[in-house]
């Protein structure tokens, strides 16, 4: 039976403990489900989204009103199939689409901006967690997640081992490599350039970041196309002239596309979000979490505690998170004794490859939760 | 016979015709010597410089007070010996280095700024030509550029084919890939969405788009270095700190070496300068330059007319021009008859090996130039 999204949103009954030693009150998570809850709650599946990803995993974006982010992946018949399924998907705390972050008000009424403290994606997903107590869902079905989602449902195995039976976890890594900060810190940078970004308090000024965080889109956007796809896709097109104008306007239409792309994101984004999604990024590394009296981490180490099934799958275009990283985490998982699938999937579309048209993708989803 | 380096600076005595349709006149090219240039002028080798580079190839830079970019390859004994070579390096027009460039006064006595005509890198091989004019050297022993140097090596030899006998073609391209446009393309947002940037024109202003211009060196110097390269250099080591801060100073050495990279380059560099030198690549087409009749170029068309005798460099790492497109090359002086040897060397630096400590490079540039 088909149900419609139900859209809503909790407040943790306790504070949420983070990594940096503080705790954050009163923190709220926005969610959305698919799919009706089984009797005996055993068909719930937590989707964990992307560093610009929501909750509105498959439904109209209230900002944008473009269709969800993995309409294709999930609803009814789909491979994550919402007839059979409960999906749960929240914005991880620390992003701008209804759960707390730096746009929210702290305690004195004004906004955290800068105040916020810096997260970490265990923090994510111990936010996640505080969910799932309200929910009262002791274990779930499957987490899945892509890219900075794959990193939560990483976490979420090896931090609270005891409340999935599956993990699913795509175009992803266990740690940030140093070119993966490089390019964060760029757009930081670019964030952070701006005027009116103003040390993160721009809230009030009616004047934000544009420009910097457009910049930043940018530059990321590059890191999740491959070079073959962009070639495939723009080449060296022009837009819209037979000629080259000898200016500075965006003769090529790989050019236009980026530049809109960039001033797009501005308008359903808050920059400072942008800020501590990218640094929670950058300090993930699963195995350095995990470490044992000052040694250096064994990654295996972290899923000691697991026995839930893992599947990881990579996509031969990413250089994001190349395949290499895949094969690590699949080697720990090895190691710590876990039943693990992995597969490297051929895609044109670089990292983005998890959110697009890749019927194999479908088929390794499908048949890993059935 | 050793003799020091010479710094000098020629007015070209006629207008340099553009590929924009208009022509720039009085365009200053500085440039500096090594080595005696033979009676019968026979042992000129013209060096082209990159991106950022400048005339200051084995000599001190006057602005940063660092070593010449290249003298580990360029000096008495060095692979090109200036103990028999007279090797002449100048700065490009359009840069900033004492060359005609934006930063430059126009006839109004003004600087250009955005007034300057946008340039392709073929403008710029006719401002080296009319050096070489007014130095009298007919044709040069060889022509050797890593990078954007190599595109103005392939392009003399396309253009000027009567010019040079040997071409030295390292780390480069014959065309620019939609993602070497799209990052080129973040730079100049970058630079363009600092308001110290109005509009070009800050000259007088004493504000310079220093924030603007740092990120965009961030972004393109990730672009230089390899993956593994960054990997083996940096890791996820912190900078002085034992523990990560939970801030958004920089934690990783990483961060703090672009940020380093990204301040420094801007005490060199004309924001405006590396606007239309970054434009002047992304336009960089040589089959397109030389394509017949409307339809699409032939590569091998370009290198009807040469002569010369070949030799292509890649590098295993680089990801920026990878060797599929010095292969590109390859192929097309086959088609075109003319005598190439091609190597792709293996260096962990990425782009950036030709710059670095690659030992068979030396062994190929001076077995090349013999």
């Amino acid at each position: 039976m088909t149900t419609k999204p139900v859209f809503d949103a909790i407040t943790l009954p306790h504070p949420l403990p983070l990594d940096s030693g503080e705790a954050l009150d009163g923190v709220s998570i926005a969610y959305e489900t698919y799919g009706e809850l089984a009797p005996d709650k055993s068909n719930a599946i937590l989707l964990c989204h992307a560093l610009t990803g929501d909750q509105y995993v498959a439904s109209e974006h209230p900002v944008t009103g473009k269709p969800g982010w993995w309409e294709r992946m999930v609803g009814p018949g789909k491979p994550i199939d919402t007839d059979r399924f409960h999906v749960i998907c929240a914005n991880v705390v620390g992003s701008c689409m209804g759960s707390t972050g730096p746009a929210s008000d702290a305690p004195d009424g004004k906004p955290y901006a800068m105040r916020f403290p810096v997260l970490t994606i265990r923090d994510m997903v111990r936010g996640l967690i505080g969910l799932l107590d309200v929910l009262e869902i002791e274990q779930l079905h499957t987490v899945v997640g892509g890219s900075m989602g794959g990193m939560q449902a990483l976490s979420l195995a090896a931090n609270f081992p005891e409340r999935a039976s599956r993990i699913l976890a795509i175009a992803t890594t266990a740690r940030h490599s140093a070119q993966n900060i490089a390019f964060h810190e760029v757009g930081r940078q670019a964030i952070m350039a701006d005027p009116n970004w103003a040390e993160g308090n721009y809230y009030a000024s009616g004047k934000t970041p544009d420009a910097g965080l457009a910049v930043a889109r940018m530059a990321a956007h590059i890191t999740y196309l491959s070079e073959a796809g962009l070639t495939d896709k723009f080449g060296r097109r022009l837009q819209d002239r037979a000629e080259k104008t000898f200016g500075f306007d965006a003769d090529f239409q790989v050019e236009s596309y980026l530049r809109y792309q960039g001033s797009g994101f501005t308008r359903r984004f808050d920059a400072n979000s942008y800020l501590y999604i990218t640094r929670a990024m950058d300090y993930f590394d699963l195995a350095e979490e995990h470490a044992k009296d000052g040694q250096e981490g064994l990654l295996a180490d972290a899923f000691a505690g697991t026995n839930a099934r893992f599947c990881v799958i990579s996509f031969d275009s990413d250089w994001l998170y190349p395949t290499a990283e895949s094969r690590h985490v699949v080697h720990a998982l090895n190691a710590a004794g876990a039943p693990v699938s992995f597969v490297e999937l051929s895609a044109p579309f670089g990292h983005d490859s998890f959110l697009l048209d890749v019927p194999e993708l479908d088929r390794v989803v499908k048949g890993f939760i059935e």
